[in-house]
């Protein structure tokens, strides 16, 4: 068990930062105040402040993936600010589709600056993204762009479903790992192999990386769920059992639904069946999951992607240095608390 | 005066329609219901209707850009998919950003469908686009791409512009060209260029073909703009007066309070300080704009630009069909009525 953070996080921050504000520089003010203020770097005063924004796993996948196929992790940058945007303007977003008020301990975009200046900012950041990629007239730009495209219309379909998913009783395992994997792994493919596409690598090395990030993906989606039931909101900056309480079908219900009938399967079924819960209901709600085995279910989830992605790592000719940091910060996903 | 709509746009569709529908296909049944709805497909219970749509200038422009430079339109089909595409992204923000709950006769997207469903579904749109552009993996297709995400970029600036100027009192007359020219005319520059640019003509031909669509974009949003205040709701769709009632700063309100101070340059800038205008006062506000030369100035402004667009393309060795149908399809967008 790794209880440091790994040092490519920060070393990829120091790296991807310089050419990630310069992007954002090219916006005009009216978009730039929010966005700075979303990445953390601005107060909502728009005074300048360092108090940290996201853990940045995507850049630091980007990084690694260009240092893992023997290339210098410059190659990648353009992928890792590319990638960052992107992420970023789905949190945008989303934040508006799911009304949530509060991210990373502050007023989300939206409920500081409106709704309209969150979609704007967030459809500002997807155009930067690509922008980025494609200014270079080169085709290692133009694969990278294909890929990010590709994973962010997965990533727009799994939002999608996720959305529809609310209003909805029944929803299986197997589309829940569908919705799960657009949602979280398509993106998280594109950022480990985006490096490596950069770098015009072979297309097995590259194959490889994407099959690596997409299992990354799923297990950091289904910690993503277990923190959303039983994460402690003072780090994780949302509410408690705020998963539940919005409906989501995640991981944890799903698995519990699926187990056999039981009293405990019966009470949950009729608790999902109303409209709104209340706290109370809530809190029964957390119980009965993990009652149902759904907490354990997705812990072993996790677990099995997590091993999935570092067997896919195996065999292949991966610089060691990269190859260890690859691990590392896999290992680091599954275990965060926040 | 031309009083027929150029055969170019029914052409067009047919043309583009099937390659359009071909890649709605491919997203997600929660996806594809609202753009079916908002392309006019289908009816608010998804049944098939066929009522039209846009007018479709952006896929007309592009086959007629494929067509000028002696290429045959099928070039540009992906390009013609992709503005669109791009196009009706910003349509299902915009009208959430705008609150606009009619467009076209019938309710917008986010008002029968709900906020979060019109952001998602613009977002799958505007990813949609690049994927058509990209899955080739040929440079026209990327520097094609290139040319659509700079433009989008300039569109969501141009429409940030617009969002804070409705909270703004003075407004010169260059800043509000310079948002409508990102609005309006950085789309048609490229829409314009695009069949071109995927023939893999010419710069010089490329060029002349983004001149003359960037000033057919700002007599485009002229006109809207003239619409947007004295024209017919029956044909337009929209309220009457709408532009001024949400305070938008377009081109007839500018020109108007440019003028020197008189009785009713201080009048409508009064008007304008109010937070919010009874009808009587939109009504008396339209009025003003006239009486201060605001609706001459714009008209006169539509036809300085469409002499522009066509001036661009003289001196050129284009086809002469599509040459007269660029020419053609001009006229139609600056005397259009709707």
């Amino acid at each position: 068990m790794i209880t440091t953070t790994p040092a490519v996080l920060s070393r990829a921050r120091e790296e991807v930062e310089p050419a990630l504000r310069g992007a954002v520089a090219r916006l005009v003010p009216e978009l730039r105040a929010p966005v700075h203020y979303h990445l953390g770097w601005a107060d909502a005063n728009g005074s300048p402040v360092q108090n940290g924004g996201g853990k940045g796993v995507r850049p630091a996948l980007a990084l690694l993936s260009a240092e893992a196929v023997g290339a210098p992790s410059t190659v990648a940058v353009p992928g890792a600010v590319a990638l960052e945007l992107v992420h970023n303007f789905s949190l945008l977003h989303d934040d508006v589709i799911d009304d949530d008020r509060e991210r990373r301990h502050r007023p989300t975009v939206w409920a500081l600056f409106g709704i309209g200046d969150a979609i704007i900012t967030g459809d500002a950041l997807f155009a930067l993204a690509l922008e980025v990629l494609l200014e270079n007239d080169g085709v290692a730009g133009a694969r990278a762009a294909s890929s990010l495209v590709t994973s962010t219309s997965s990533m727009i379909a799994g939002q999608a479903l996720d959305m529809a998913f609310e209003s909805r009783l029944a929803v299986s395992l197997d589309e829940c790992i569908t919705m799960e994997d657009g949602k979280t792994g398509a993106l998280l493919a594109c950022a480990a192999s985006i490096g490596a596409r950069l770098a015009g690598a072979a297309h097995p090395l590259v194959a490889a990386l994407e099959t690596y990030g997409r299992h990354l993906g799923l297990a950091f989606q289904a910690v993503d769920d277990l923190l959303g039931i039983w994460g402690s909101p003072e780090v994780t900056g949302k509410s408690v059992h705020s998963d539940l309480r919005q409906r989501k079908k995640a991981l944890p219900l799903v698995f519990a639904l699926e187990r056999g009938p039981s009293a405990a399967t019966d009470e949950l079924r009729a608790l999902c069946a109303n409209g709104t819960l209340t706290e109370h209901q809530v809190e029964r709600a957390a119980e009965l999951v993990q009652a149902c085995g759904g907490r354990e279910c997705t812990e072993r989830f996790a677990e099995v992607h997590l091993e999935a992605a570092l067997g896919a790592l195996d065999g292949r000719e991966f610089e060691p240095g990269a190859h260890a940091e690859l691990v590392d910060l896999a290992h680091f996903v599954v275990e965060r608390q926040a």
